[in-house]
């Protein structure tokens, strides 16, 4: 029975929201549908036009023997900046505040909305960066960068504080901890980063900057690169020292925990990004 | 300007799949696209039909004033099948032993791709349960946790093992680690979860159950119930005395440490769930 124009983009959308980042021949969706390949490119022509206007991502088709489409999830430049809107209204929230200048972000990162946004809104910002591996810490970064990394379309690895975690010979490095002024150490799986990889770093909070200081020294120990840092919330305290640039969504400004007050604003995110990577 | 059906479909394609687990009222569609309600919903007919030939998962439409439509998400039962065999494969590779009888499993709780479909695989198995929330013990749980949410679009909450965290308030629990015998502690941020909620756990790699049983205890301190409990993987060390049910996708069967092999099959999940819950 031959397959209609509404089920191959219905079933299109799916798989391309499953599969983003990823070439995929035009004659995949031929065998699929057993249809012509005329047919799947104005099918294909469709599903890139309502992805742009919906701000959904870009579709881009190569042409050639091995050519196909590619589909960059990209949000609009009016939903990132409405997220953050939305978050920094939750954040000015007294209850939020907890002991030693910290933030209650619990919530928020363990929600799945609140993740699918987030997640879409930093790979929006690196989807021409050839990012390799999205890295972060454990645990509270996890989250963040499950999510961009499944936007991105690669895997996430997840640096730990601890040593008691099984998962074989790790790679050791110090790093002096931005809020504690300690020296610390943080440990990563040799087997999980392949060397010469481009990695992007994410995080939950940055308080002075010591974990992604120690994530770019960890970085350099797998003889990878760091493509850039973006975090969802920064912390008044002054990051002193980094040579690399770093993008925040959040920025609290002022944490004054005598009067239980919080303030806060939007991070650099909407300057750091460029226009055209905007859906 | 008239918006077509081929761009709606595609739009209500991805919305819906963003947004599972929650009613949809027509209106909600009749007004985004700017169509009657009559259109809409023949519209989301095409897309029940596409969603359930395509092994996408169910879309159930509520009539009356206050109807809609829900996207519920479940893979079927052929993709369950043919991912477990494909983890049942990856996992016998003697180059993932670790010392004590512990797996690697990194490398693919960190793939979005197996994320994705193990987050199907398992909320498909929990589609009807009303779960209010998923709980894991950090930190190599999260992944999962995050991703069965996102199917079932919940929130999630992280055990802790540590308590050098800064989440305000906790409740603790002590537990016996079945591996070591000891008496561990874990806790839970006093905010994460709300009484009376309907909680599944999930985790990674289940040995003695000692963990999960210290999550049981922890919902009872919560006064809430465990609605399920589905880990990854299992391994070949008795579980004793467990007052719940557990579902398993591996069951790695023995681990000979001597002679560096392993021996993996499929763990009891294809048993465990409701035919009809597969799509």
């Amino acid at each position: 029975m031959k397959i209609r124009r509404s089920e191959r983009l219905i079933d299109a959308t799916n798989y391309l929201l499953n599969n983003p980042h990823t070439l995929i021949p035009l004659t995949y969706f031929a065998k699929r549908y057993d249809s012509a390949k005329s047919s799947i490119s104005e099918d294909l022509g469709i599903v890139k036009k309502t992805f742009l206007k919906r701000g959904i991502g870009f579709l881009e088709t190569l042409p050639g023997a091995g050519g196909g489409v590619i589909y960059t999830p990209a949000v609009s430049k009016e939903v990132a900046s409405d997220f953050i809107e939305e978050m920094v209204e939750k954040l000015t929230d007294a209850k939020r505040l907890l002991p030693g200048g910290y933030v209650y972000l619990s919530d928020l990162l363990g929600s799945p909305d609140v993740l699918r946004r987030l997640g879409a809104i930093i790979a929006t910002q690196y989807a021409d960066s050839k990012v390799d591996a999205v890295m972060t810490v454990a645990t509270k970064g996890i989250p963040i960068a499950q999510s961009v990394a499944s936007y991105l379309n690669v895997p996430f690895v997840i640096v730990r504080r601890d040593s008691k975690i099984t998962e074989g010979s790790t790679v050791s490095v110090n790093y002096v901890s931005g809020s504690s002024s300690r020296i610390e150490k943080m440990e990563l799986s040799k087997r999980s980063l392949p060397e010469n990889s481009r990695v992007l770093v994410v995080d939950d909070f940055m308080k002075g900057g010591g974990t992604v200081s120690g994530m770019e020294g960890m970085i350099k120990e797998f003889n990878s690169e760091l493509v850039g840092v973006t975090v969802f919330a920064e912390s008044p305290q002054e990051v002193k020292n980094l040579d690399f640039e770093t993008t925040s969504l959040i920025k609290v400004k002022k944490i004054d925990t005598d009067k239980q007050k919080l303030q806060v604003e939007a991070g650099s995110f909407l300057k750091d990004i460029r226009p055209d990577n905007f859906s």
